[in-house]
């Protein structure tokens, strides 16, 4: 019989196994894909693309037992050669090769130039072509980070005594209602796709007092801006036995901390790739959602049009406010109105007319709503009637809290949104991998 | 202007915290949610569930300030009292009340006796009102084994180089093809929920090397079984740059050396509470699919009816002959017939009748199904001629093949699955959080 007993140790070495001092000067064999043949006759440079990055290899005629002729971009191959420092290479290395195994070979030549340092093409294009567009390494390094992004949020939480769960996305009903859904057909019954864990997280409170998930969620909004789409992965987490909703607040800016450490750490090649300067996480201010209206309506010479909800243009002006004063990345805007806010946003005791809700903007862009929800069967049955909403088809999350549950709250990151400003990108579909909007649903 | 600067130490302690050697014989906070009472008269046991297990405490007449009087199973409470040591009680200590303060209350008794050891409740009951009976301690515990296993999945591949991507649910098109799609309309256009992230996955290969992705994949099958979901959480992953099939099987094995570890070191007290006896994963039998079927065949006298496929009395017989011949928990059958397998299975060079692919049995249950996939243009093309089926709608993913695309393979677990034998379950709804089926769709 035979068996299985584990991961084996492979010949071909990794960039950052090449790095390792003791490797200069010897043989080593390397697998990767052709990105770059740059052919100057008797000697040609040919550019490796692995996971770790880019390597430089150099064939030589006569020395390298394959010619430089049967060689061709998008060739996946192994080679052989010796390993070399070169102060002008990507990671001071290049390799002599002295033999080229082609392991595949493409059918046709490439449809986009992905070894340009920045692609000559549009969003469009690159959406279009998006599973070799992204082999170009600025694009792809925009999803190593979101990686790290994703991977700070759990981590984090473990640490903080949170459980990670797994909700369903197809169900009978949703927690905000309404048109945004998309609708289908469940073995003769009407369903529709969850467009936030909320009641799912909510409950789970009840279970595990703190729990996250990191998952698709999906709104039917007929939005075609730039920040917008009709599916993306939100970063939820719900916690209970709270004191205070700021609690929610501080939990969050740990994270930012948290992942600003993991990233520099662990992704320092792809932010210095895309050359992002972290942003400032150290503290995070706060303001009250009328506050902040009024401060840029002052400062900005603008007038308040919408006394309950914030325009763009105002969630851009109070980025830039805290900028200029503060010198903000970031800013908590909070006590949003009661009335643009779902039937389970805590209502502030202290003034009901807004809720214990908070946004933040990043680079004044929303990335992040959350809050403190009434966790009161008695209270939350009288927020549904005061809306004359119907309370039909809400019963196991409204039987939740009949039986219990502790002051709770949580929030929503859109992981997308995020990591677009975080590289600085200007549309969200820059840093998703497959984007899908009112017009796209390939590839 | 306030600021938000990271997360506070918080009063209240965990029950970690009360472990430490230092607190005993100290007055301290706790909350958490009232799990039972036990009134004897003057004295009390009122059992707490906090996220980190069971806490005994003991309100006496006259010594507390709250009567016990006034306090109900469901109630969530902060008590303060001193700590001391308490053989009988759970992870031996207790808490003698000076105080306890109601943080809410519940409006209706509970309608389930959570604070049972075993409840004594159908699985349908238990289903009906999942987030209540998720309370019950065995109950919650297995979906925190279920973290551990996502864990240990992410934590290992991380290692070994992969990248973690977030690909759409929503398309145009799947890879699977056929009758299993649950179908919507996606403004004014037909769009499908993914089966599986094959197609995306593959192509990442070409971008990342290696990637994983774990989320949720949808599957209308009419299927009403112990082992079926018509949605479920797919740990998947795909790997470039592979010399032979078999590292697959070998990254697999890698990953539960590693889960088995990790639940050890991490999650010992779920363990123990639902008496889990890891399996053995040093070495993994692999078997060729014919080879199978014939030795259970044999040992068992059975007669082989269907030579294309495995019938899962023959899966459960395979796990017995493995676990009898070689005390062996999981056993790898290999080489699948390429009839049964998708169009993008790679056929072996060997005899073309089958594939290079694999499930893995755990107890005789398929929770994993793998494989090479075919990387050459040409091959691929040829196999979808050759079954008659149509390349439309698969532009993106066969022009990445066109462009170059290394020798790869990857796999998908089924998490629910693997869950469910590993804690020992026999049907897979025990170890999902809210189980979607033919004929459940709530909560």
């Amino acid at each position: 019989m035979e068996f299985v007993s584990g991961v084996k140790e492979k010949e071909d070495l990794t960039i950052s196994q090449l790095l390792e001092e003791s490797r200069i000067g010897t043989e080593v064999k390397v697998r990767g894909a052709i990105h770059s043949i740059r052919d100057m006759g008797d000697i040609a440079f040919v550019v490796l693309r692995t996971r770790e990055g880019l390597l430089q290899t150099i064939c030589e005629e006569g020395k390298c037992q394959k010619s430089i002729k049967e060689l061709k971009d998008a060739d996946t191959v192994e080679v052989c050669g010796t390993l070399l420092r070169e102060d002008r290479a990507p990671n001071q290395i290049e390799l002599r090769l002295m033999d080229v195994q082609i392991l595949s070979e493409p059918a046709e030549p490439m449809p986009l130039n992905i070894s340009k340092w920045k692609m000559n093409a549009s969003l469009e294009a690159k959406l279009n072509m998006r599973p070799i567009a992204l082999r170009n390494v600025k694009e792809r390094a925009k999803f190593r980070i979101q990686e790290g992004i994703v991977r700070a949020f759990r981590d984090f939480l473990y640490t903080k005594g949170f459980t990670e769960i797994h909700t369903p996305k197809l169900g009978a009903k949703s927690a905000e209602g309404g048109a945004n859904l998309f609708r289908l057909e469940y073995f003769h019954r009407p369903a529709i796709l969850q467009q936030s864990p909320q009641f799912y997280k909510q409950m789970m409170v009840g279970v595990f007092d703190r729990v996250f998930e990191t998952g698709p969620v999906f709104r039917a909004e007929k939005h075609n801006t730039k920040r917008h789409l009709n599916e993306y992965t939100s970063l939820d987490f719900e916690m209970g036995y709270i004191d205070d909703f700021s609690e929610i607040m501080d939990m969050e800016t740990g994270f930012l901390q948290y992942m600003v450490q993991l990233l520099q750490k662990d992704y320092s090649h792809e932010l210095e790739l895309l050359q992002v300067k972290l942003p400032k996480v150290d503290r995070i201010p706060r303001v009250p959602f009328m506050e902040a209206k009024e401060l840029v309506s002052q400062k900005y010479n603008r007038q308040i049009r919408n006394p309950f909800d914030l325009e763009p243009e105002e969630e851009h002006l109070i980025g830039q406010y805290f900028k200029e004063e503060y010198d903000a990345d970031f800013v908590f805007v909070t006590h949003y109105p009661s009335k643009k806010r779902p039937f389970y946003a805590m209502d502030d005791p202290a003034d009901i007319r807004y809720t214990l809700s908070f946004d933040l903007l990043f680079h004044g862009m929303e990335i992040t709503t959350g809050g403190q929800r009434i966790h009161d069967y008695h209270a939350l049955m009288e927020k549904i009637a005061a809306r004359g909403m119907e309370a039909e088809g809400m019963d196991q999350y409204l039987d939740t809290f009949k039986h219990g549950m502790p002051p709770h709250g949580g929030l929503g990151i859109g992981l997308e949104r995020l990591t677009m400003k975080l590289v600085g990108e200007d549309n969200v579909r820059e840093t998703t991998l497959f984007p899908r909007d009112m017009g796209r649903l390939e590839p």
